[in-house]
């Protein structure tokens, strides 16, 4: 039998209600032949309620304790699914941490898995149980619990199926992923199969649906993972490897507007300084996005880069000392506009297209950073949904 | 250094406050010098909203999950008091059934303990942390939870006492064992000492404050329990082996209104019939307490017991083979008035005393049964007040 491992979101479960009906569609994939082994999140907002406990115990719960609180709100989700597919007729168990042996390298909040005790699932399949295991948590060698941080179920049905050499798919409320966010572009098209690169640069670009941990581990070990709606026959998307044979140029456009940009204008030419005022910034675990630098004249430069808005002030403080006031330009009219596609490994001039399309136009670019598959460009908030439509348009997204 | 073991109720852990109260009472008995685990049961009404919880998925949940769901209350409060611990500047460290192997019969529900690895309790005391062990909760040796029922918490804590050979301290929402429950009696006095039997008995005869199978747990162990009200200095009650010498005859009253007498009159003297009726009634899971029989005349004799109020109509119904209508009675004026008392053991004539009292105040006694160390009257209700004043100021209690 094929093994098949399901997770399903907190929002899927959030009421007994949802629960019941996991229960039925996962029975669905029962009966259809396969062995299932589901991985539950949280029920609802559990887990920030359960932080917010903590909070109230203490400003800064320890984090060993702060886990083995939060591993809770996932024992909780899957004993009452487990306990809703045994009230269907049918027969299932619920699994936590300590009983699968998920073990970590034991970083409290965002641990990675080391390793999974397979034959306690699949000892458990064989009896013709559904499996529901609580996802999220992990033990360490030691038998200390600790969690898999954001995302972190995704991580364990991918682990799980990795392990299990079954299928994953990752049940949430999308229904698959879109070429373009579809609250900023209506006629965005929903995406049959997108590659693991792809996905990844799409999530590290805000399009909140996977959490790039599962993705990389999905890659690293080639599990295809099917992303749809919950409880639904709509069809989703599957991340896989994809064959680059008559690959479109562009797969998606991500989109985001909570960056700032900071110029340093006619500051020194000098490679000292530049990796300095970096590591000044980095000491704060300020994450620096886009960078741009001039060309030097008279061995001076202007250098731009891009940081979340929130951080601006923290950012500030520390490049204080590499400035004079008047050299320093801070602009937070910056929409960050993002291509993406396997397809531009093999087909020159997307770049081109867009730039054309921009100036035809009158969208502004003010910074521009391309990866391998992934052209990103600074412009005007103001363009944003221009530029959005325009690009759809051109690339047929 | 003196190992102590400390049980919270859940009212005690009622909320963030509570939790952070209690901390401060466990971190100055470990100031006192000694080492110091606590028990702790779920935040309040914690048990009970996830059993509603369960019935909203299903009207008969699934036992091994429910066990699994219930067990998650006392993690929650356990890193809870262990991260409040911790915020004060003390190292502490919560423990689950599976992280000090508490081992069980594997019953759901109602699961004895068998064991308990001791060492992994004792090494952390050893590296100086206060351990702050999940309550109620225990694993099989197939890894699954289980629980160990109605004042599950105290006797994990009895347990882990007799294990580490430690002091068992039971802190609870009442100040200590009383001679009369002082709702009743209003100068009931508090017991310094009372033996595991008194306590039993008077358990058992419904003195709520101590489970019957904690105390059990001690004697068969000899663990010394201090009952006490939780986060305070005022004195409470051992519960211990006491010495008989100048024992007070009596320790303790228990009165009772949640029962009902049925008297069946002419019936056959048939010990084969009576015995059938015990069984019939049993057969219901119907617990029977007081019994009573009058010596035959011309073969014939009058059979009366008491069982629970609520069980009145199901009793009915299993024994209506064994009477006619006209010869059963049902007396639902009735109150169980018990005095228990070691010293019943050397010192004569309390029964007597007790009946003279009655007898000269226009009490009337129904029904008597007696123990070693009990006597139990059925009297009316409207003569329970006056029965539990003259019997205290008779014996001093």
């Amino acid at each position: 039998m094929a093994i098949v491992v399901q997770k399903y979101g907190g929002s899927s479960v959030a009421t007994p209600e949802k629960i019941k009906n996991v229960a039925k569609w996962v029975i669905k994939k029962k009966l259809e032949g396969n062995d299932v082994v589901v991985v539950i999140s949280a029920m609802g907002d559990t887990t920030d309620e359960l932080i917010d406990l903590a909070k109230k115990i203490t400003e800064h719960p320890d984090k060993r304790e702060l886990d083995a609180l939060l591993a809770t709100g996932e024992m909780v989700s899957s004993a009452l699914l487990a306990m809703a597919i045994k009230s269907l007729g049918y027969d299932a168990i619920s699994m936590n941490a300590f009983q699968i042996e998920l073990l970590t390298d034991g970083t409290y909040g965002k641990s990675l898995i080391e390793d999974i005790n397979e034959r306690a699932i699949l000892d458990r399949l064989k009896e013709g149980k559904i499996v529901v295991v609580a996802g999220f948590q992990g033990i360490t060698e030691d038998g200390d619990i600790t969690t898999l941080g954001r995302g972190g179920s995704d991580t364990t049905a991918v682990a799980i199926a990795a392990k299990l050499k079954g299928e994953c798919q990752i049940f949430t409320d999308v229904d698959g992923i879109y070429s373009v966010d579809p609250r900023i572009y209506r006629e965005a098209k929903k995406i049959d199969e997108i590659s693991y690169e792809e996905m990844l640069e799409l999530s590290s670009l805000g399009a909140q649906v996977m959490h790039s941990r599962s993705v990389e581990l999905a890659q690293k070990f080639n599990i295809p993972i099917y992303v749809a709606l919950s409880c639904s026959d709509i069809k989703g998307t599957y991340i896989r490897e994809v064959e680059i044979v008559e690959q479109k140029p562009i797969t998606g456009i991500a989109v985001s507007d909570s960056d700032v940009a900071i110029t340093l204008q006619n500051i020194e030419y000098d490679t000292n300084l530049l990796s300095d005022i970096f590591e000044a910034v980095a000491s704060k675990k300020i994450n620096v996005d886009m960078i741009s630098q001039t060309a030097p004249i008279h061995n001076k430069v202007n250098l731009s880069f891009t940081i979340p808005k929130d951080d601006l002030r923290d950012c500030l403080d520390v490049i204080k000392p590499y400035y004079k006031k008047d050299e320093i330009i801070i602009d937070e009219d910056i929409t960050k506009f993002s291509v993406v596609g396997l397809g531009m490994k093999t087909t020159s001039g997307v770049a081109s297209r867009i730039f054309k399309l921009f100036k035809q136009n009158d969208i502004e670019v003010k910074m521009i950073t391309t990866s391998e598959i992934r052209i990103t460009c600074a412009i005007k908030q103001q363009d944003k949904m221009k530029a959005v439509g325009l690009v759809a348009k051109e690339f047929n997204l």
